[in-house]
């Protein structure tokens, strides 16, 4: 893992740390990170705050130029709610930690010309991993799955 | 304009009358409002509180099959970024009050199965043409659109 992955793996590991989700997410702007976030749906009450949203919120207000010159890590493939942010800010590069416990709009967001880097790191989806077999409730309540459905 | 689109109208009144972007919505579930928000981009410096994603987080962490009972209404055509929480939660149906102003991520939406009425309300499109013109840099601000770029 390079520095920003590190990073958005602390982040995760933050949000477990906390009864969270261990997700994790940093904004990368001209080789600096101005953003950086984790899952929230537990420690707020947060249906939206998914990592990369949360980087995306502690960024703050950006300049719709300063966006694409950017790139957002994550340490988890990004559902359909935060490739739709990544397209809504036109983010040209995203660095994928992994992809194979949860594949999310990739194919949305290269169709839409964003560059995807999948890393697939072997810790990051053993955390994944050990997290959904450990609170697998809140892990579809997540992404939306219904069981019972 | 019904009840609920009435309610997402005076929501992005009460943004507009905050300073902020006039744009409302309402998470509609078994005929009740059980989320309210508008656009807080100016009011609490976020790039992620459209008024749509304002709804869904005040309507906080509901059931995934919660979500595929209800109907979003917002009072202009979803975003990316909108347009793909929906789908995350697979959210069947959008009321939406206008799409001649912008033209949000529709095709994809309907593309997945999602159901969508488009009101065009005279009124409705008459607010954002207003705001648009009042302050257009905010506008593409919040739409990602980089005029220089």
């Amino acid at each position: 893992m390079d520095e920003f992955m590190q990073a958005a793996y602390e982040e995760a590991m933050q949000g477990y740390r906390e009864g969270g989700i261990p997700i994790g997410s940093v904004l990368v702007l001209d080789g600096k990170i101005i953003g950086r976030g984790h899952n929230r749906r537990v420690q707020r009450g947060s249906p939206v705050l998914h990592a990369e949203m949360d980087a995306l919120e502690n960024a703050g207000r950006l300049a719709p130029e300063e966006y694409r010159r950017a790139t957002i890590y994550t340490t988890l493939s990004p559902c359909d709610m935060c490739s739709g942010a990544i397209l809504l800010y036109k983010i040209p590069r995203v660095v994928i930690g992994e992809n194979q416990t949860f594949l999310g709009a990739e194919e949305l967001l290269k169709s839409r010309g964003v560059e995807l880097v999948v890393l697939n790191d072997p810790q990051l989806i053993q955390m994944m991993k050990d997290f959904i077999a450990e609170k697998p409730d809140l892990w579809y309540e997540d992404i939306g799955h219904c069981i019972e459905c």
